[in-house]
C-alpha cells in the first residue's frame, strides 16, 4: 500500500480495525516499483490531484509492455466528454485519449467491456446506486427523457471520508440532516452520461439533491422518473428480474416492500424497490447500497475479479454462498 | 391532563423529563368536567379513535354555551372533503358540519381565521413543513399546477410516537434509513387541500415520499416544483420575504444556504431554503421544522395564543426575544 | 433453521439482509429430525424457556448414540452452581448433571476442553468481554481478590435483541444513555465463576454496572481491579502477550492506546487496552467486542470449529488472513 | 459578544440556530469597552490561553472601581493549589492572588459565597456532574476517603466543542465509544479539591475514566464509593433530600430508578440516582446533566442570577414553573 504522507507504517496503525490482520507496511510512491511488482493497481486519490500522474503511470506500463491492470477509484476517468471536468470538477483534464479508453466499471451493465479492459474508471457512489436502480427502465426505453429526472439522495458521513474540516465534525453531523451541493454535485454528469448510454438517447436533465445524515455507512437514493407509457408495476418488476438475471449483487424487492440501509450495510449488494404512482405515471425507485463497498472499494474488487477471470463475488461478503446460488 | 390508561399519576412519572417540574396529576376523561373547568382544550388522540367523542364534547360545549376553545392535534378535522377520510384514513367520518367549521391552524397563512375560531384542526408535521416552505410560490401563482408536486421528506423517530410495535424498535431505526407509505401517506391530501386553497386552483397531484431516519426530533422536506414562468432566485426570495414579513417563526435562508435539522431542533421555527434549477425551471425548496414542536405541540400553543389574543410567541422558545424583534 | 413462530419461511424474509443469500426455509421444531439430520445443533432461546427441552434433546441424542454436538447460546448451562439460577435468573434449574458436563465455551481460555466437548455453554456478551480482558491478571494471581471487582460496561441496543417492549423503542434509545440492572445483571455470577476458576481461588465480589447506549452493535467494558502487588505496565503487557500468544482473535493495545467499538464492529475480535493507576495500584482494563459476534454467534462458530477440528477462524471475518498469520 | 477571529458578524451567522433571534454583532476584544459597558462578563476561552488577559482585565476593573462581575468558564481559576496547573494543564499559572479570590461556582453547594463573589470560576462538566451527585455523602462523612474514588463517565461529543481536529470527526464518533485520558483528565484535581472541601478532609485519590459516545448533548457519571459505615439506601436518600431541599435544579430518583440523559437534555437539571451494593458496602451513584447547560453555560447563568440577586432559575428552561415550585 502506497502512502506518501504516512510511509513505512503498518496499515493496522493507520486503520486500527485492521490491527494484527495484515502484515503490510505502507511505502512511498515509486511508479517503477508499481509497474514491476503489481498485476493490478488500485488508484484512490482525490479527484483531480493525481490525474496527470495516473496518465504517466499508464504510459510507463504501456511502454514497458507490462501485463498490468488499473482501477481508478477517483472521478478522473469517468466522464467521456473532457469539457465536463472544468464545469463540474474545476480542473482542466489533459488526457482525452485515456478518457476514451477507460471503461466505466459498473459490472451489472458493463460486464463484457470490463472483462476486456485494462483501465477501469470505478463509479461514484451516487451514480452506482442511481444507475443500477433505474437501468432496466432506461434500457427498455420506459422513461420520458424530455422530463427531468430527479434523484433525491441521502448518504452516511463516510461519503466525506476522513478529511479534517469544519463540515465533517461530529457536532455538525450527529442527529442532523442537511442538503448540500443541490444541482451542482459532480456526480450529476456521470449519472446522465451512463443513463444516456443505456437508453441510447438524450436526457433533458438530471437533478441530484444529496443530503448527509447521521449514520456512518450506507446510501439511499429515491429517483423520480416520468414514464413514457402506461405500465403496470408487475410488468416493470418483470423487466427488472430479466435484466438482472444471474447478477449476484442485485436484489429486487417485491411490490410494497422497499430497501433499507440496514439490509445492505457491510455488503456489496444493491437493493432496489419500485413504486408506481399512477396518477402522474411517475415511477419512484428506491436504491440502497453501502456507499463504501458497492459504492467504492467493493465494486473495485468486483471489477478486479472480472478483469482477471475470477468469480465476481470473490473476496466480497457472502462470496461462497453467492457464487453457489448462481450455478 | 386526561389519561384513561394512566389516571391519577404525576405527569413527571409518565414523562420523566418533567419530574419535579409540574405538580399535575392525570385524571380520567369526564366531558362535563372538561367543559366546566377549561378555557382551552387540547385533544391529542390517534386519528379516528376520538372523532365521535370530540363531536359530542363540542356539542355539549355549545349546548352549555361554554366559553371554550378546542385545538385538535389529530387529523380528524383537517380535511374539508369528508370522503377523503375513508380513502386515506380508513374510517368513516360522521361530522361533516364540524369539518366545515374547523379552522386549519397554520398561523402563518391563516392568522385571521384562527383568531376568530373556536375549533382548530392543528396541522400534521409533513404538511406544516411542506406548506410553509412553498406557500409564497402558490400564493403568487408561480407553480405549474398541471405538473406533479413531489415532496421527498425525512422525519426523526419521534414522528411515530411511543407506540410499541415492531417498526419503532431501536434495532430497526439506529443507523438506518427507510422509505415508507410511498404515495399513500395520509398527510398527502392535507398538503394538496391547503396548497389548492392558497393558489385558488386545482393541483394535479401531490406525491409524498416519507423516510424515517436515525435521529429523534426534526424533519426535512425537499419539495420539487415546476415553475409556471421564468423567475430569478432573487425575485423568488423577495416574494418569500414579503409573504413572511413579521412572522417570528419563519426564517428564510439566503442563496446557496439551506436549512439543517440542528438549527430548528427544540424550537418552533420553520426554516426555508430555496434553490432554482434553471435547466428544468424547477424550484427545489428545503424546509426544516422540529416535527414535535412546530409540527405539533408548539404550533398548538401558537394557535392558542392567537385565539386568546396573546402574543403568538408566548410560552415558546425565545418568546421574549422574538416578540421584541417584531415591535 | 427452526422457528415455531414463523415456520416455512425463507430466512431472507425474516432477516431481510439475508435476502437472496441463503435458500433455507424455517421448519417447526422436531427433536427426532434434529437428532437424525444434524452434526451440530445451535440452541438460541431465551434464558430458562428451553432448558428442559434441551435436556430432553441431549438425552435423546445420547440414547440414539448420535454423533452430534450442541452449542447453547442461552445462559441455561453456564453456571456450575445450580442454586444460582434461582437467585439470578428466577427459574428453577432441573438438570444438575448436564450443568456439570457442559463446557464453558470461551475458546481463548478453554481450548482443550472445548475440543473434547459435546455440549458447549456459549458465554454471555458481558462475560466474554470482561473475562478475556482480565484473564491474564487472574491467571498470574495479580489481583487482590479481597477487594471488589468493578465492571462498568456499555452495550449497543442489539444486546436487547428484537423483543418488542417499551424499553427497546428508538424513542428511548436514540441519543440516550442509561444504566440498568445495577448489581443484579444475571451475567454477574458467570463472570465471577470463571475468574475464580482462572485464579483458582475465591473472589469477594463482582459488581457489574451495565449501560445501554445509542449504537447498534458493540460493547465496551471498563474493569477496575486492585492489584495484589506492585507491577509495571510493561510487565503486565508482557504477561498479556504471553497468555494470548497465537490467539487470532485477541488484540492487545500498546501503552496509552485503548480499544474503540469501531475497531471491532462486525468482527470476532476482542480488543484489550490496559492502564495502570499507580496512586491506587488499580489496573483499569478496557475491553471491546462486537456483542453479537464475539459476544454470541461468532464465538459459537469459533466453538464449533474447535469441536470439529477445523481452523478456529473458519467462516469468521478475515478467516483466511488470520489463519495464515498463525502459521 | 466578543470574537477576534470573527468580528462584526451577526451571531446568527456564526450559530445558525440563533438566526433572526438576536440582533447582536460580534466585536473585537477591547478591555476598556468591556469594563465601561458591562455589568457581567462571561469569559469563555480555552484553558490557559487567556489567563493573563483575564488577570489584566480584572485589575483594570478594580482600578477603575467598576461595578462589574466576572464568570470565567475556563478552568483557569478553579484550582486553589497553583502548582496543579503545571501538572494537569501544562501551563504555568501566574496569578495566585486571583486564584484565591475566585469562587467555585457550583450553586447547590456554594450559594452564599457566590452571592458575595465578584469573580466566579465556573465548574467543569465532569466535576459538576460528579460533585453534585455525591456531595451529600461527603458532607455527611459517609465515604471511606482512604479507598480510591472511581468516576466512570460518558460524555456526548459537544464536550469537545467545535475544535477542528482528527478526534472530533463524525467518522470517529458515529456509532462508536472510546475511553480517553484515563487517569490524566484535567478535571480530576477539580473533583478532588471540592470533595475534600465538602468532607473537610483528605481523599486518597480520584480516578476519572472519561468516555466519549455517539450523541450530541449530555453526560452520565457513574461514581463508585466505599462507604465508611453500614447505611441503608433509605437513610442515604433521606440525606440527599435534606441536603438538596429547595434546590430547583436537583432531582433525586427513588430506589431502583436511575437518571437517563434524555431526561436532562436541554435543561439545567442534575438528576441523581443511588444504588447500594451491600456485599462490598459500595455506593454507586449515577449523575446526569446536559454537559453544555448545567455543565457550562446554564450554570454560568445560574451563577449570574445569584450574584445579581435574581431568582436563580431566571432565563433557564422551566424558569417560571421552577421558581413557583419553590415558594
Amino acid at each position: 500500500m502506497v502512502s506518501n504522507s504516512q510511509p513505512d507504517i503498518d496499515i493496522g496503525e493507520i486503520h486500527k480495525f485492521l490491527k494484527n490482520v495484515f502484515n503490510i507496511k505502507t511505502v512511498k510512491y515509486d511508479p517503477d516499483q508499481v509497474i514491476d511488482n503489481c498485476n493490478c493497481v488500485f488508484l484512490s486519490k482525490n479527484h483531480g490531484e493525481f490525474q496527470e500522474e495516473t496518465s504517466k503511470l499508464v504510459d510507463k506500463a504501456l511502454e514497458k509492455k507490462a501485463n498490468i491492470k488499473f482501477i481508478d477509484l477517483s472521478a478522473d476517468f469517468r466522464l467521456k466528454d473532457i469539457s465536463l471536468y472544468e464545469t463540474w470538477y474545476h480542473f482542466k483534464h489533459t488526457n482525452a485519449d485515456l478518457l476514451q479508453k477507460a471503461v466505466y466499471g459498473l459490472p451489472e451493465v458493463n460486464y463484457q467491456k470490463i472483462k476486456e479492459a485494462f483501465f477501469i474508471a470505478n463509479p461514484g457512489c451516487y451514480p452506482t446506486c442511481t444507475i443500477l436502480s433505474v437501468a432496466p427502465l432506461f434500457v427498455n426505453n420506459f422513461v420520458d427523457a424530455n422530463a427531468g429526472i430527479i434523484v433525491d439522495a441521502i448518504s452516511g458521513v463516510s461519503g466525506a471520508g476522513k478529511k479534517i474540516n469544519g463540515r465533517n465534525l461530529a457536532m455538525d453531523i450527529e442527529s442532523n440532516i442537511k442538503a448540500y451541493k443541490i444541482g451542482i454535485h459532480p456526480h450529476t454528469p456521470e449519472i446522465k452520461q451512463e443513463l444516456e448510454f443505456l437508453m441510447q438517447g438524450k436526457i433533458k436533465s438530471v437533478l441530484l439533491v444529496p443530503h448527509v445524515a447521521s449514520f456512518k455507512y450506507g446510501m439511499i437514493t429515491t429517483t423520480y422518473l416520468n414514464l413514457s407509457k402506461k405500465l403496470s408495476q408487475d410488468e416493470i418488476l418483470e423487466r427488472y428480474h430479466d435484466f438482472y438475471k444471474e447478477k449476484p449483487f442485485i436484489r429486487i424487492y417485491k411490490k410494497g416492500e422497499y430497501p433499507e440501509i440496514q439490509n445492505v450495510e457491510g455488503t456489496n449488494f444493491c437493493d432496489i424497490g419500485i413504486q408506481l404512482h399512477e396518477k402522474t405515471n411517475t415511477c419512484i425507485v428506491i436504491g440502497c447500497i453501502d456507499n463504501v463497498i458497492k459504492g467504492a472499494v467493493g465494486q473495485a474488487i468486483q471489477n478486479m475479479n472480472i478483469m482477471f477471470g475470477l468469480n465476481e463475488t470473490e473476496g466480497l461478503p457472502f462470496a461462497d454462498v453467492l457464487s453457489k446460488n448462481l450455478s
